[in-house]
């Protein structure tokens, strides 16, 4: 095999993506840096960091993709992408406020370095940013879109909050809250492309109903990985769902097969009060593989991934649709 | 004077107001607790406590107000109106996290009952909800004006952060801060229902220029109140802004006009670590007295409110602009 060959079969579908749409990539990041440098030092501090620290941009490129996927020449999708990332990363803010999460994308989260007070304030910003975007770009449907999808991921925090150390959440309250603080916004970024780039009603939602799988699959093995994976892979610290009292697929699953005492540890652990040990983490872990749960979720994880794929299988072909195609499988394989 | 006029001249004009516009108000209160009633239980329940603690519907009352000074017939003020409520609703949430609030509107605050997290999520909910109330009236014209005051209160609470504990605040800085946080919704309220009411653009930007002044009014009593009112008539602490180390207007007068060692006094109190006294509360109040700065700042207020009634003079008659020509006045004169 030629060398560059082998290069590129050793190239990730997300990495593939973003060679593709490098220019657009880096016009968005001008764009957003451009938009918060003419504001309140705290602001363009914050963001800044955000921004640098990366992220895969996963989202914004889903947008860009399905509209190039139409061939769309306009630049659209650069404010539209931006907003997409501006509602993702007001919401990973707050979420790290929430959580009091300490690490992210393998780096110190904002509210480590400066209290919770700016990082809250600072997100609220980020969103009203991402709307003044949609506005601008002046589309209806597109604001229609993307408002009703920011108001999913909203309330899907505050379920996932709800199910806190609550050992009454079933596997409908887990998927209701993955299908909104997470497949929403994919399921958005897709749609969007979609509409600008003049897809049809049918191909919009063949669009969205793919990113809603994507957006599962993404959040499923995300789960996973907290209990399954390591901290280099996942950017962030092994055990945070735990520790936080999540109650999340893997937990509600092996609390379901568990015997009596085994199901009163899992009780235990949930309860508000708790200080959860190293020991009870390594406790989880020994029961969720007693019970076969990774090999359960990633069944379902394939499940979901048929379905994403058969969704793209109404559209024409392009390249970007080539390439949607094989994201599913490396989201679901990113940590194992 | 017979009997019914004596109890109109005891009305304030906000009495006045909340009784033209009863019906209205009523209409919209139902629609933001339908709203939230299909929502997860702490949503509805936050949220039901906020609608619930009144509050005064100034800002949404503004909205309904400027529509209405047109004879406007339909029914969009009352989406837009709960729209403006909203936001300030969510802003609230935040504000008193970030502030660590106890009190507000002489009840316990979210975020005593319910801990930081729920106030922090309900509130981004609530942001999202404006939004969608604004996409579905579908006007881009006041989706521009709402979306820019979204983000101009936003940045402001940012800017306000940044200040605090900081003494190189500027007159400057304090006036951008309450023209963002605070004129920034006042001024969009009433744009909004003069559009939708058919305005002229120069009868919309007298309603935003009324409104820009009736906020600062607002938010410079409000900050006096923090030194000269009382508890009752603030609806929150008293000094409140002094132990969270606000530069407001009071302490940079106070400052600019004392010597060397009472500004040393204040710079000692606004620093980040220092835990404020209720010595040090009483000694800023007796500076405050001792250089003027409630008859100076009164002073402003009426050069304020001059100027937002020359804003009305350019407008037609009604019964609400005559309410409108007397709310500086009642908004001045609400904590002596």
């Amino acid at each position: 095999m030629p060398a560059k060959q082998q290069v590129e079969s050793n190239t990730s579908p997300l990495e593939k993506l973003q060679n593709m749409l490098e220019q657009d990539l880096t016009l968005m990041d001008q764009h957003m840096y451009q938009r918060m440098n003419q504001r309140a030092p705290l602001i363009s501090d914050i963001t800044r960091r955000l921004i640098k620290s990366g992220g895969k941009r996963l989202r914004p490129m889903l947008t860009m993709a399905s509209a190039y996927h139409y061939g769309y020449k306009g630049n659209r999708h650069i404010d539209l992408a931006a907003c997409v990332e501006f509602i993702h990363t007001a919401t990973l803010l707050h979420d790290d406020v929430v959580d009091e999460s300490s690490e992210r994308r393998g780096q110190s989260t904002a509210n480590t370095i400066w209290g919770n007070k700016p990082p809250i304030l600072v997100g609220d910003f980020l969103f009203t940013q991402a709307f003044e975007l949609m506005v601008c770009d002046g589309c209806l449907n597109v604001l229609g879109v993307l408002s009703s999808a920011a108001t999913k991921i909203t309330e899907g925090e505050v379920l996932q909050l709800a199910t806190q150390n609550n050992f009454s959440t079933t596997q409908q309250d887990y998927w209701t809250i993955i299908a909104s603080k997470t497949a929403a916004l994919f399921e958005a970024a897709l749609h969007v492309g979609a509409i600008i780039g003049g897809g049809s009603k049918e191909d919009q939602k063949a669009f969205s109903t793919y990113g809603y799988h994507l957006g599962c699959i993404f959040q499923l093995t995300d789960d996973l990985l907290d209990y399954c994976g390591t901290t280099h892979t996942l950017g962030k610290n092994i055990g945070d769902d735990f520790y936080e009292g999540k109650v999340t697929l893997p937990v509600l699953l092996a609390y379901q097969s568990g015997r009596e005492d085994e199901q009163k540890f899992w009780e235990n652990c949930f309860t508000a009060h708790t200080e959860k040990t190293e020991l009870d983490f390594a406790r989880a872990i020994s029961l969720i593989r007693k019970y076969s749960v990774q090999e359960n979720i990633e069944s379902m994880i394939s499940d979901t991934e048929k379905k994403a794929l058969q969704a793209l299988d109404t559209l024409g072909e392009s390249p970007y649709k080539y390439i949607l195609y094989t994201l599913p499988e490396y989201c679901r394989s990113r940590g194992t």
